[in-house]
This record gives structure tokens, C-alpha cells and sequence, in this order.
């Protein structure tokens, strides 16, 4: 049984890690800090694990000790915790999988430049693997040090790898319009942005044109696949759901592809030649919608072609606190253990 | 390996069934009868379910057909259709649990009253036990046919249950509140009322002042427990969420007893005389929500004393398609079978 | 043209206010205050106002000069805030009407009880009228100082208003429950429990069993009608919609009446000894929801009769910023200035 | 007093336009249509109207006697319904505003392929004029036929308008991503789609990548402007709210421009070029919001630009039932009527 640390479990993050190993055969949370709830049992942080659980946080004074009762721990803290904390934690034996971007860029000159702070442990970022499953397979097994992908990232890198890795479209016309249920604004982030009765029936974009955070994330994914720089416009959008993204993206396709073919294409990427049982490809005709995923660590992907314009529109949904967050993490955590896969994490989405 | 059929599988109640068995460790999905979705895969009904089950529904003409292959059949069906199929189903010596009302009221004279039929096998009524297992445990066990009971009815009966069976209120004095969600109106009736734009931003009574349903099985319940008639008010509403149930119950109590008092003899009931996994007796000042409840098995209850009017408030919050249909449904089976009752029904809520 | 200040104008009780005055053939909004958005125009608090207005907000350290320009100020502050300020408002000649529960309680030995501070000024009730006009208008017409009713106890007050008024329940029987949208914590209140994947897709009961602040408010409202004391039971609950309360009243009747008499008799309390322009009582069978009251300032008020139980249910809707809040304080304006009470109220309900 | 009608009322578009006009000084509803409440009270169909008309629909046969009661009829019906119709209306003297897509593309052979059915009378289409008065107001002023513009084309081609007209962005570059609130979907639409539990909590994409019906509409618009053709990417979603469109949509730059700029040009087109009071372009740095136009006839237009790419992201915001339909209308009887353009349509969004 791997024993498991959390820290960082009362937010939507770190809870949803605790919750979906409450379902884990092979793994058992040992270890849970938060400093907000310090002392307090869990569930008085998430009523609805009452009668499920008995674990107490801790402060984060506790750190230093979780690698006395776990084998591996996610941090699920803000951004630049990890980058001060990850070294000692990995000396002291822990495997660690962090949910934050810190270790995510490997060019470290877009840290000032997207995250305002300059990165404090370069050395760490050699041992670090990014995440993605689907496309970094081979490096997690054997890493240490995962960078969880931020949960718009999870969603746009596996709507377009695909096109990316075999130039099936111009990388100057990529276009990504995207949305985000709510939990993706975190727990603690409970402004007047986010007041029910200003947020409920409302629609509104946030850091587009390029100020999103997660676009030199995408980048950097895209271009490992394509072999050459990708950039694109990512436009992300508030609207109001609990969970779920969907990312649409846009792009004009090199030759006349139609949306048979290309899904085709899909199949063969992500089910020949690589096995990712939690991509699900449509069928023609087929489009996604975020409930199709919501509770569930799956991405649906479908596409449509406009031949008039010959651009391939691709759409994906996803849980962004699964797929997007803890599901990816216990992904990982699977893969880094020696553990299927697919261990824990194969609940069909909650329907309605 | 339990053999399980649902027939009904495309209705909420029956989705519902197929989504937690998917994630039961000694039951089995065999078979699965729906109309709507006849030879097409169960996923074109529910798409969360994609790459998760290769379940093809069959038709309402299979149906005898159920025995070959299953030792158990769910009926998530409209009221009437239970009473005329269940006999000859229990001759192939299936087990039977039906989630409509057709085996509910002992009292046959309540059919034409709420249903508007007559009820059509008044024999089976000898075998049928109500299947709400922190009630009526040990006569579920034994049975071949359980009649599941409604999702209002399950929270007013649990809400009200210690106080009925110790007499701690005046019975003449019960008023019930409740609100429940969308989906408790079934997935086939999706009408101008339930359209999104009609009902979103909105609250609304329906069927009150004693006529909504579930009033006579709930007094059956309480006056089973009494030992003596119970009459209630009760009040629903339906409001814009998609699932969860909430109950709020008064009544005029026989003593001064205070909240502490009276929440001591709730987890009395139903963890000391009773063993009631599903049961959460929450604490004094703590009061439920649906949503600690969303997605699970678990009933939560709370409750506060208005000392002017020597009142008592208790409020119970569930799910009205986990505990209030198919999570309970599955409790049943789990206890009929001779399964540890908690079998495959441990999730905690989702949250958000 | 009136000239209109309102004091505490980027809450939601004041910007709806604003809004609705915008409208008003008669009254124009000449002075706003707002700390938070002092110095800045009206419409960088309430986006959907630009290009409506150009008002700036001013500082609270210029609520002396309101009565340079206004001939009515609106207080929609915390409560405690009118109690210190309206002598001196008065004093300059200024009409008030206070939107928070300042000079609601003739009995002010209430305010400790149920809002923990003494109250400041005595001396000023004598001069408050409680704000209902459905109940007080002849008292409103000649009055300066205007006790706005909460949004709760309009509800409640207005759907048993007939039944106390005629003796037609027992007063010692009667219960109520409520639901609110959140809107009805206000604007400012923008913690954790209103945050929106929090509350989303929840239900949940608050301050119930007499823990409430408008329970003394409507108990005097319905004692002055029925000339003998009445206390009730009032539960209320938060459910996620932006606006509307529902209000759900029981009481158990002194005599057989059914609902067809019980309707004629509210007509006749509303519509022929009071005019009452914008109470709607439904007709037999018809029950209302709060989104038929969206935006408006009516209130919709229906009822059912058990008659097993000899006990009426009343149901009302409203919607707590404008029959509950603004919409009603804009109507008392109207009363105290002479003008046709329902001026610039009249608009129907927003649908869907 | 002008006189209208309304075919089609008890739809939400025919329903908007009843609401509005309840409260427009210089119109006055004086016939209104509609088979399903045939007959019945238009409150019967829309509550929260009860107390402020007595108006009674009549059936579709007694559209020959319009002309009798009314100086303008709004069309409110299917699309193929005003293509039949509208001809005996004109005769009758009457002035015609329909919302559905009839009367708005100039080449018909486009009606097969995006509607399904061959134009029914093209020799009306010379008396036609698009009503999106911000780009043809000199036409509609003299019109007796206005084809009233679909909710996602006005969207669209007001965020695109200036860039068109004055050749700021490649043509060969405009993807563009919308996303509407469920009421566009119509009243009578009320299928599995549309009910609540299936929809809510959820995001969709649907008719992409030139599917969409208002794709041809926007071309055409744009391609007047601009004077030569235009074609778009048109991807539209389907989210969980009511009311509300938002348009994103993305082109390269044909020169260095950066928002600031930009905005200028889009201040300068619609207020100095034109006088538009309903559009409201916003500053550096702000970006719209569906709730910050929700119940009111404004469109607000934000921009930004991503400098690498050097392709800039509008956003536009509009209340799909008003600007996107009824106020639209409205807007054009006003126009048609020689009243102001504004009258009756100034209202502020309501907020929460």
C-alpha cells in the first residue's frame, strides 16, 4: 500500500486528490496539511467526507515529517511554494508531484515573464519531468519530480498534439478560444469575481491575447512535438460551472484533410501508437460537452472541418480538477509507483 | 460475481444504477433493457460512460430474457409497469428490486388515491418489503422483492424517525418542507417546465398540502415506528440544481429537550439500537447541505430547537438519485445478497 | 422632479435602487455615496450602468451635503449605520427611508437580542413608520423617516397578512419555511460560503428554529394585525438562484374553509378594503414561482388547503432586491412624496 | 400611439418584445397572436406579466386582421413563416419587422443550403432591408420590411464592423468563437437537450466550423463593409445560462496597431462616424461581460492585442432576447416609426 501525503488538501486540488484515493486499492492518504484547518479533522473542511474519514491536518510546520509516514507527496500550494520545498522533500526519499507551475517551464527566463518572480531552484528542474502522461509516458516512470500540467494546458496540448507531432496544420494559424468552470479559480480565491450572484448567469473572457499563463506551457508542449516553435492565441473565458473545460481550437490544416480522416488520425495517435485509455476520440459528428467528463480523469476529443476555409475546428472536454489536476496527479503518481495506470481513476462521469 | 440486470437503464434511476455498479467489487452489469436506446451501446445514452462499458441495451421484449443471465434485476421503470411484470419474473427466480411506487403502500386503497390505478398484483404485496434498510433491515434481508422507496420519502421518513419511534413530538404538530432537484422529475419528462431557460433562477411549490405522492408512504413509515397513525403536511419544491434533496421537518416536541439532547438520541438510533452506515448525525450548530451529500450514499442530519415554541427543526440533506433511488437500491441488493451493506456505496461527496 | 440621494449605493439594496430610478418619470438620482468606489463613476461599480449615467460616487465624509441636493435620501448601509445618522439628515430637512433594520423593532429591547448593539436613538422611533404599504400605508404618506421591511419578512408578512388580520388560523400553529437567492446576503459579503462552486448545485437551511433576524420583525407586523401576540417558527434556507424568495407559510384553520373561500377572502384583504396594486393572488390551483416576480415589484401569493389536516399552505413570491428591498423603498418614496404609488414600479417580470 | 402586434407572442422573442413595450411611451401592444395560448390571458403564458395586461391571444387565423388594430406587426414565427406572410401584410398597409432569417440573405441561393427550403417570395427581398441599424440605419429608416438580424450575427458583425470597414485585419484570418445562453434556443424547443439536469453544469460546442446558420449573415454583413468578400470560422456554444451572447473573435493585423489605438477607431466609427447610443466600446484593459448587458439593448466591445502574434481579440457582450432580437426590433420600429431611436430601450442592466 503506497502511503501518501497531501499538502495543501483543503483546496480543490488537494481535496480531490484525498477524495479520489479514498476509492484507490493501492494507495492510502496518510499525511494531510493545511494551515487553514490546522488541527481540525478533514472533514470539517469537506462536509462530505464525513463518515469517511478520520485524518487531521496538520500546520505546515509539519513538513519536514511527512516522509516518516509517506512514500510520495503532492503539493498542491500556491505557485513558488514548491520550487523552495521540493529539494528537501526529495533528499528526504519522497517521490514528489507537485500540482503548481513551478517546475513546469524549462526555459526559466518566462518565469518574471508570466508568474512575476524569478525561478529559486534551477538545479531541480534537470531531475523534473513534465506530466502529461499521454505525451511524456516514458520520462514520468522514472522521475522523482513530476510538474503536474496546469488544467487549460492538459486540455489544449491533447486537442491539438496530434496536428503538432505530424504538421497536419500551419503553426501560424492556431487559434484556441477555451472555458473554465469555476473551481479552477481555487478555493482560497473567493473575491467578488467569484460571488455567486455576480458570476451566476454571466459569461466573460480573462487574460486573453496572450496573457494567460498557460500559454508558454502549451508552447513548450507543441514545439517537443512538432520538432519547431509553436505559438499561438489562447483566449480563456469565465463561465458559470462548477467544473469543466472546454478548449476549442482552431487551425488551417495542410492539405484536404476531412474530419474522418483526421480523426482517423486521432485514433492512431493516441490508441496505436500510444496507449492512453483515458483519450476518447468521437466518432464524425460527434462533439463533446464538459458533463460528459465531469468526476471522471477522461478528455473527449472531437473535430469538424470547414471545407470552404480548410481549418479543422477541434473541441475537447475535460474535468479540470481530474484530468486538469488531481486525476492527472494520481496519473502519475500510478506510473511513478509501478502501478497500472489506470489504477483508481476509471469512475464514469456523474449523470446527470 | 453477482449477475445484475436493469430494465429502464436510460432513465436517471436506472443510469444511475449501471454508473456505481461500474465501480462495484462483486456485481456485475449483464444486462440492460432500454426502449429509448434499443440496440445502440449504453454510452449513446449516458456519453460519460464512453470507454467504460460495452453494455448494448436491448429492448422491452428481452425482457424475459433477464433470467439467463443475471441473479438480480433492477425495475427503473414508470409506476405501473413493476406490478405487472415482477411475478413472473420472480418465478425464474430473479431477485427483484423495484424503484417505482407499485410495492410501496400496504395499503392497496392509496393506489387509485395517488396513482390513479388500481393496484394490479395485490398478491406480491405478501413478499414485498420496503427497502429502506435503516428501518427495515432484517425483513430485506430475507426478501425476494424489495420496493424501493422515493427520494423525498427516504429524507422525511430518516428526519423523522427517532422522533416517531421514541414519541418525542406531538404527531398532530409535523409540517415538512422540502426542495429537491431536477433530476428527481426523471430524465423522459422534459417539458416546458423543465425546460433551462424556464426553470433556472427559479423556485416553485408543487404538489402541496398533502398532495404530492410520497405523503402515504411516509406515514406508513412514522406510524409503522409509532406504533400509532401519523398524518403530516408536506410541502416540495423544486429548485435549480440537478440533484440533491433537502428536508426540513417541524414538530412541537413533548418535552423540553434541547439540541444536544435530542441529536444524542439520533445517533442513538441510529448508531447504537441501529447500525446505519449511511446515517451522518451531525453536531450541535452543524446544519447539511445537499451538496455534502452530492453523489453519495449518505443521508446527513441536523437539526435545532426553537426553545419560545418548544419546536424542534431537523433538516436532512441526501441525494435524491444515490440514497433516494439508486444508491439505496444498490444497499438493498448488497443486503438481499448477502454483501457487507456498505459494498461498493463509500464515495465520498464530490466537491465542488 | 424629486432629487434623490442614496447613501451605500454600490451594495446590491442601493444599486438597485439607482437602477430602477433611472427609469422613475419623477425622481432623479442627484448624490451617491460609496466608499469603496468613492471618486469613481457609478457605472465602474455596476459595468451595466455605462453609458446610463455619469454619477461619481462620493465619500461617506460628504454625507452632510446630501441635503444641498436632494429632497429624499436612501440609507442602504449595515445595520447600525441609520440609527447614528438619520437625526442629523432629518434635521436638514431631508425625508428618509432606511433600508436596514434601524427602526423596524418597536421594541428595542429586540435589537440586543437578535443584532447585538443597543440601539443608538431612542428617540427617532417615534417618528419611524414601518415601511409595509400594504399594511401601513396611511402611517407612510405623512412620515420622514421610513423604516424599510426586510426582503424575508415582506414574504412572510404579506402571505399571512389576511389570515391574521380575520383570525382564520390558530396563531399558535403557525410555521414557516423560506428560501432566499444569494443576492440576499449582499454584496460585500463575499466569503467562502457564497463563493461560486461552494454554494452551486446546493441547498442549505441557516439561523433556522428562530435564529433568524426578521422573526421578530414579522411577529409584530402579524400581532399588530390579529391585536393579540403572534410567534412563529421561520426557517429559512439559501439555494443558489440570484434573486427571488419563496416563501412557504402553515397554519392549521379555525375553521372548514377551503381554498377557493381562503382566496376570495386574500382578494378582498388586498383588493377591495386595501388597494394593494402590486399583490397578485392567484387563483385556485395556481401556485407561484420566483422567477414570475424577476426584476419586479409584485409579490405573487397562492394557497392550498389540506384538508385531512384542516391546514392552509401559502405560498408567496417576491423578488428581495425590488419588493423586497429597493423596489419597496422606492415605493414608499412615492407615498411620502405625493405621487401615484406605483410610478416608475410598474415593469413585469424579466423572462426567461 | 403607435399601434403593434405581435404573431408569435407567447415565443421568448415574441414574449420580449410584449415586455418591452409594456413599458415604451409612444407604442402600445394591441394584438397579439399565439395558437398554443389561443384564447387564453398572454399572462397565462407569461406570469410575471399578470397584473399589468389584460391582452388575450388569438389564434394564427386571425392574422388577415392585424392591419384592423395595428400600424406594425412583429413577426415572431419559424423561420419560412414571414416569407409566406409578410406580403398580405404590406399590402394591408402594415409595416413588418420579422426575427426570423427571411427576409436576411440577399443571395437566396444560400436559403437551400443553410435552411433547408427554396425562398417563397424573392420579389419581397427588394423591399427587405437588414436591421442592424448600427451599419443601415438610412436604409431602415424608409423601409416597410426589416429582416430583424440573428442574435450571434449582430454580436458578430458589430465586433468586427470597424476592423472590416476601414481594412485593419487580413480577411483570410477571422476565426471566431461565440457562446449563448439556452433562451436561443426558443420557448418551443424544449427537447432532452434543453432539460435542466442535462444541461446544466455543462459546455458545448455544436454546429462548428461553418455550420451555423448566422455564418452567411455575417459574411454578407462584413463583406458590405469591407467591399470585398469576407469568410469566417463560426464556432458557437451552447452554455448553462439564460440569457447572454459573447463573441470572441480573432484576425491578424494588417499593421502594428495596439489596443489603444484600436479602441479609438472603434469609438471613432461608432460615435463619430456614427451615431450608435446602444454600443458601448470599452477602455485599455476591460473586457465585456454577458451580465453587464443582461435585460438591456447595449452591446459592450472590448478588445486586446497579443503584440507576438500581432493579431488582436475582440470580445462583444449582448442580451441575446433584447439586442439580439426584441430590442433590436424595437429599435427598428422606433427608427421606421420616426420616433427616437433610443425610446423605450434605455433600460441598465440589471445586476445582480
Amino acid at each position: 500500500m503506497l502511503r501518501v501525503g497531501i499538502v495543501g488538501v483543503s483546496g480543490y486540488g488537494g481535496g480531490e486528490i484525498a477524495r479520489l484515493l479514498l476509492a484507490h486499492p493501492s494507495a492510502k492518504v496518510t499525511f494531510v496539511i493545511s494551515n487553514t484547518y490546522k488541527d481540525q479533522p478533514l472533514y470539517a473542511s469537506f462536509p462530505g467526507m464525513r463518515g469517511r474519514t478520520d485524518l487531521v491536518c496538520r500546520g505546515i510546520e509539519h513538513l519536514g515529517r511527512v516522509s516518516d509516514e509517506c512514500d510520495v507527496v503532492f503539493l498542491a500550494q500556491e505557485n513558488g511554494f514548491a520550487m523552495k520545498h521540493a529539494g528537501a522533500l526529495l533528499d528526504d526519499g519522497l517521490k514528489v508531484i507537485d500540482l503548481s507551475a513551478d517546475f513546469r517551464l524549462r526555459n526559466l527566463a518566462q518565469y518574471p515573464v508570466y508568474y512575476k518572480f524569478e525561478h529559486a531552484s534551477p538545479s531541480l528542474m534537470d531531475l523534473a519531468v513534465y506530466g502529461l502522461p499521454e505525451l511524456y509516458k516514458e520520462h514520468i516512470t522514472s522521475s522523482p519530480l513530476i510538474a503536474n500540467p496546469g488544467c487549460y494546458a492538459t486540455g489544449v496540448a491533447l486537442s491539438l498534439a496530434p496536428l503538432a507531432a505530424d504538421g497536419l496544420v500551419d503553426p501560424a494559424t492556431v487559434v484556441v478560444s477555451a472555458m473554465s468552470g469555476v473551481s479552477g479559480a481555487g478555493r482560497s480565491k473567493h473575491n467578488l469575481t467569484y460571488h455567486f450572484p455576480e458570476l451566476n448567469e454571466s459569461a466573460a473572457p480573462y487574460a486573453i491575447a496572450g496573457g494567460h499563463r498557460h500559454t508558454p506551457e502549451v508552447e513548450q508542449t507543441l514545439s517537443d512535438l512538432a520538432g519547431s516553435p509553436w505559438m499561438l492565441t489562447f483566449n480563456p473565458h469565465l463561465i458559470p460551472i462548477t467544473r469543466g473545460i472546454l478548449v476549442t481550437a482552431v487551425a488551417t490544416l495542410t492539405s484536404n484533410q476531412d474530419a474522418v480522416d483526421l480523426l482517423e488520425q486521432y485514433r492512431s495517435f493516441y490508441h496505436v501508437e500510444r496507449n492512453c485509455p483515458f483519450v476518447n476520440v468521437l466518432g464524425p459528428g460527434e462533439l463533446p460537452a464538459t458533463k460528459h467528463t465531469a468526476g471522471t480523469n477522461y478528455v473527449h476529443i472531437g473535430l469538424s472541418v470547414d471545407k470552404r476555409l480548410r481549418r479543422v475546428t477541434v473541441v475537447a472536454a475535460l474535468d479540470n480538477l481530474v484530468k486538469g489536476a488531481a486525476g492527472q496527479a494520481i496519473q502519475n503518481m500510478n506510473l511513478i509507483s509501478g502501478l497500472p495506470e489506470t489504477t483508481g481513476l476509471t469512475m464514469p462521469a456523474i449523470w446527470p
